[in-house]
């Protein structure tokens, strides 16, 4: 394997949501207001979706399609110092991969209702997982940069330093 | 946006793991022993870590690289009833993404060494975010099918049906 390998993915789904630009769009789920979205889940793929309104969290793994480029050190929406990327949830990463745990409301068919979003409208969707806490949660733990910014800041929301 | 549309992904870098095959490998990163990992970054994208030492946890995002094949409906390692391969972790997927919650030890240059792994040998990495409890924890959850099995199951080992 080389930086030359590629993987193709396909999405399995769309993501509609009310979110349509970066100004206004919560910079983390739990920063969101009561925005309800749906993620539409093609036909062939329904059955994969058995029993998941059992579940009330789940992870959605999707494409940042509106990011077409990256840098290494950036500024992230928290900071106005730069960082490396990987320590940060922007979108102009490397490979443009967005990961959310959302709040599943509903499911009819091939249709999720979900709350507590950060996720533009029409995200292509590449996997849903679910959220379990004893695997996932986390108490003790170093945040690095984060750490004070979290304390301080009330800035919840995108701006458009990454369109 | 379809069910053609295709994004295509590189390599950022690949997992170095003592686990070698699915036989003995932790299901996931709160079953595993004391084992350690090593995470080789590609040279080209060393820069983007910049400070992530100072973090504890970290998501790892890759791909299920020995996974060739999936089906909707999916006996999971937990269960042997069949349950929609969206409710479980199953490597088998339409998009074999993996997701890993691993704690890391320290960094020189390019080489992160993490332990709490469930990851194959020389997977192929995508991309690396930082854990942050205050967005990333959830308390009251609904957890489906697991509920019961987390309760009652000692099977905190991978075993061949997904090969």
């Amino acid at each position: 394997m080389s930086l030359k390998t590629k993987f193709i993915f396909k999405p399995i789904g769309i993501i509609h949501s009310p979110y349509k630009e970066p100004s206004g769009t919560p910079i983390q789920t739990i920063y969101s207001d009561n925005a309800i979205a749906t993620v539409e889940i093609f036909d062939e793929f329904t059955e994969g979706l058995d029993d998941i309104e059992k579940f009330s969290h789940i992870y959605l793994i999707y494409v940042f399609d509106r990011s077409h480029r990256f840098e290494l050190k950036i500024k992230p929406f928290l900071d106005n110092k730069t960082h490396g990327v990987f320590t940060t949830r922007a979108p102009n990463r490397p490979n443009p991969i967005g990961l959310s745990i959302v709040r599943l409301i509903n499911r009819k068919k091939n249709i999720l209702t979900i709350k507590e979003i950060d996720i533009f409208d029409k995200t292509p969707l590449l996997d849903i997982k679910p959220f379990i806490p004893f695997w996932d949660n986390r108490m003790k733990v170093k945040t690095g940069w984060l750490t004070e910014k979290m304390k301080k800041t009330k800035k919840y929301f995108s701006d458009n330093r990454f369109k």
